[in-house]
């Protein structure tokens, strides 16, 4: 069977606050082939995503995405491989591909796990899922008292796991730091895993970074997250030789696989954390996972959206029984939450597992896209490339 | 003095071909601030990297590029570093953020000079510049004949060195791309510098393209250029063990300093392209060039548009006298051609050098604009976010 259409439906929640909360927009994919369709969520920026799939071509290698995707073949994980590969060839120099790819691939594997009944993790290869260790994530509060209050909720919520970030870490002193990272510790127990997100706030200052060791090994925290911009490998590398137990986290901002790749290869992390709406879809989280394993370097989801975009996260290392830890998120605004019409949650353990369901096992509740839908229009010498389409 | 408009002017050819051309689309910025203006070009998806300008914020790390750029205040190169910075951490999670800068950044650099009656290079901290030896950028022919005519027309029309890239090389046999090889050194003549850009083809299989070293060995060809795509520093890594005194070039893809400085550390590179069109502008481009010195790499601009990129793309590495080569298209289309009013040519001993007048040296011809210019318009939830501005 042949791509049909591949529709995009920009939503957002009336207001976006000025705040680190993903959960605020999102942008769905609708791919249909034949009788068959899958949805698919990219992560950020929705309509500059979509004008990289409908924008004029440029030249050979700066293609729209949509042109390498509408009337291919889709029968196998193999075609998803090759559309893939046709779109990094076709738009190498239009640099918000990735993103828009992304969603696609995700649809794609959604609507070919449908089509065959399975699950998608079966479709890559694993036999089997284990269950994940979820961590709950949280901005920090504005006081550590907040971030005391946020810890003790996440952990009488079950959570066993809390991840902290964002928020006002390392905008103040070192201090103000540490009674942060003391308060999180304080909320989840001595046997709590806590871990810590510092959002690239340090850039690549490695000294600035390092002064906050002192108080992530004093209070145990598993893994210091994204103390630097992704590139910045030789920066991760000086300080992970000084962070001892506390292991670095990064890799969100990965684009395509060789950038992950690198930080494995050149930045000494302990967890690799793929964010499978922008490395470009499930197909290439999977490359990840599979040479993170290779590597001895846990994988993890990065996942601030919908359960949409959380399943799709978690199938590329279902089946890996080694990387224990998956990203949760708590704090989803009501467009996120409602996205869905099935959710991901915890079982009696506290453990989280991907449903058994054919394709991504959770179906996107219309009346929740149309509710949220924002109303889109890019003209280009007089013709209409996109107009927000019906759901 | 504060920024006070940041207008995004989409050019074009009435017909775009699916040819590895650059020069057939451009996106222009003009920057006003108090009574001064200047101007800058972004590379590659006119369309997308204005949808980066004036995108809906999604969270408070993907804000669109204007935000973080209206209203700052411009009076010193420091406060466009400044704003760099601010646009790399508000637009985190905005992928095409960069290239959408780098435009900006350019102008800025152009506003700031004509301001200080300064070229632009001495702004970057230069007391003086070097000739370049500029090379005359062709794609290869679809023959082997027409490479050679392509490369005879060059050194008749003084150019002692060519680069030929993409059309079929890659794409036939080892025995083709040798003859295209053999051609190219054929028509430079035997005192000529041969430069050979194999535009990404291999993607990243190292034994297809290590099985072209005999020819580019055998035609001593100066370097060998994108053989993989710019993440695969493993790869150009272990090609530049085999390639002898064929030496890699690459990093034309780079979309900020640490992608960069990656290819340098970890490459093995001996030419590091960069697009300052792309990477974040004159100011990112400095950056690297200073890096490439201290590594003992040579740092080539990366050009295949107008005489303004050529005149940003040349002046970060204007000052460096070690790192003498330089790109200078040779086939642009008219719009390309007629974009300024003045233009970088060749002096009696073939050698290139930027203008001494003050910012880029180049002006916009208004009327090539006008003539060539797309209209577009982005609209969301009711509100035009976009409408291409009067020139």
């Amino acid at each position: 069977m042949k791509i049909d259409s591949v529709d995009f439906f920009y939503v957002s929640m009336p207001e976006v606050l000025d705040i680190g909360d993903g959960s605020q927009d999102a942008l769905l994919v609708r791919v249909r082939a034949g009788d068959h369709e899958g949805w698919g969520e990219c992560e950020a920026s929705p309509l500059v995503s979509i004008a990289a799939h409908v924008a004029p071509m440029s030249h050979s290698a700066c293609k729209p995405v949509g042109a390498s995707v509408l009337g291919q073949a889709i029968d196998s994980v193999s075609d998803i491989d090759r559309i893939g590969n046709l779109v990094r060839a076709n738009s190498l120099d239009l640099l918000q591909a990735d993103h828009t790819l992304s969603g696609i691939d995700i649809a794609l594997f959604d609507l070919l796990g449908r089509k065959q009944g399975e699950p998608v993790y079966k479709l890559l290869g694993y036999k089997k899922q284990f269950a994940k260790q979820p961590y709950a994530s949280v901005l920090f509060g504005n006081t550590p008292q907040e971030t005391l209050a946020k810890a003790k909720s996440a952990r009488s919520n079950g959570f066993l796991a809390g991840k902290f970030g964002w928020g006002p870490y390392g905008r103040g002193t070192v201090k103000d730091d540490a009674d942060h990272v003391a308060a999180a510790r304080e909320g989840l127990g001595s046997d709590g895993i806590v871990l810590v997100d510092a959002g690239t706030v340090f850039d690549d200052d490695v000294k600035k970074a390092s002064l906050r060791l002192v108080a992530l090994k004093q209070h145990r925290v598993t893994w210091f997250e994204e103390p630097f911009v992704s590139g910045a490998l030789s920066e991760y590398h000086a300080l992970a030789r000084m962070s001892g137990d506390v292991k670095l986290a990064g890799g969100e901002g990965c684009h395509n696989y060789h950038m992950a790749e690198q930080m494995i290869d050149h930045a000494n992390i302990g967890f690799v954390q793929i964010d499978t709406g922008r490395i470009g879809g499930i197909s290439v989280a999977k490359k990840v996972a599979d040479y993170a394993v290779h590597n001895d370097v846990k994988y993890v989801n990065h996942t601030f959206t919908s359960n949409l975009a959380l399943s799709a996260s978690l199938q590329p290392f279902a089946g890996v029984e080694d990387s224990r830890i998956c990203e949760y998120p708590t704090e989803l605004k009501a467009l996120a939450k409602e996205l869905t019409n099935e959710r991901i949650v915890p079982d009696g353990n506290g453990q989280i597992r991907v449903s058994d369901a054919p394709g991504l096992g959770v179906s996107v509740n219309l009346a929740t896209v149309r509710k949220y839908l924002v109303d889109a229009e890019i003209k280009v010498a007089g013709k209409v490339l996109y107009r927000t389409p019906k759901v």
